[in-house]
């Protein structure tokens, strides 16, 4: 239990033993729950989302706009990104990021699905929405140079949270967000 | 001692006593210090930023770039970007956001001389550097407006944090990081 994330010597305990109390049946459900899960969950044969279809419902939902492409790093931001309604294209899930010390290079990524993905269906734009860290900035700038012969490339902005206050932000950020100011509309 | 911020019944009740135990000089150069602060701090005349000059040291830098104003609600938020080494124009304070709720409109503000100062200066950009809650929006919109018959008119960007995760971002941050996407350089 205590190689689950998140969960420490204590809380593994605590899960023991209340999986020791409950019925029999309950605990079977449970491990044949989990079982099942890992044999029908894969990966979207198209964007590498979680998905139990060979492709994914975002990716066969043809409502939903083509010409937009969003690279996120990890299937825990799409669904970060699904929950505020406001993007409406399909997305390519890289499964991590680059980084060396990690023995992380491009090819351990679904980079070059995403750049044969790009070159074939030609979307208008494409944006990188990766986490601001060393080695998510080295990934965007990595991906952004292979996709920019194809299409336009953007990233997402960087800058104040909102109801974050000025005060409490850090230096870089609030640098960041100095840099990126744009016009009042 | 309970009405300072962010002191509470008990951390009232610590200092007390903790300035009993002390000895008589010692409290009195306390008192004093405070005295003194309280009289030779004033405001900028032309920023309102603190200063113990009638003309504050931002101001008074003639190396500084005159060209760019950066508006901020409060005179932390001077001292927050002063941090950053990242903006080298000067500053006006405005003393706080418009909240009717609190009974703040736009004349309890220094907007009146910043209007002034604008029109007079002749900035060639004035950077609104206003923390991105309900009533520092509507004091971004609406000095906005008022300053854009005058000078091109920006605020500095909101989305994620540097360092921050997309997982852990809120749904609004999200969006507006979405929003204020741009193109890779």
């Amino acid at each position: 239990m205590q190689r689950l994330p998140g969960v420490g010597p204590k809380t593994a305990q605590r899960l023991a033993l209340h999986i020791l109390k409950r019925p029999e049946t309950e605990v079977e459900a449970l491990a044949q729950a989990l079982i099942e899960a890992k044999k029908k969950i894969g990966l979207c044969k198209v964007c590498f989302h979680l998905s139990s279809e060979p492709v994914c419902e975002i990716c066969r939902n043809n409502t939903r706009d083509n010409t937009t492409l969003c690279v996120v790093a990890d299937s825990r931001d799409v669904i970060a990104l699904e929950k505020t309604r406001e993007f409406k294209g399909k997305y390519h899930v890289l499964g991590g990021v680059i980084s060396p010390i990690d023995g992380v290079g491009p090819e351990q990524l679904t980079i070059q699905s995403l750049v044969r993905r790009v070159s074939k269906d030609q979307p208008q734009e494409v944006i990188l929405a990766i986490s601001p860290s060393v080695e998510g900035e080295t990934t965007t700038l990595y991906i952004g140079q292979l996709l920019r012969p194809f299409t336009k490339v953007t990233r997402i902005a960087f800058g104040l949270p909102v109801g974050g206050d000025l005060e409490y932000a850090d230096e870089v950020t609030l640098a960041r967000a100095l840099e990126g100011r744009r016009e009042l509309d």
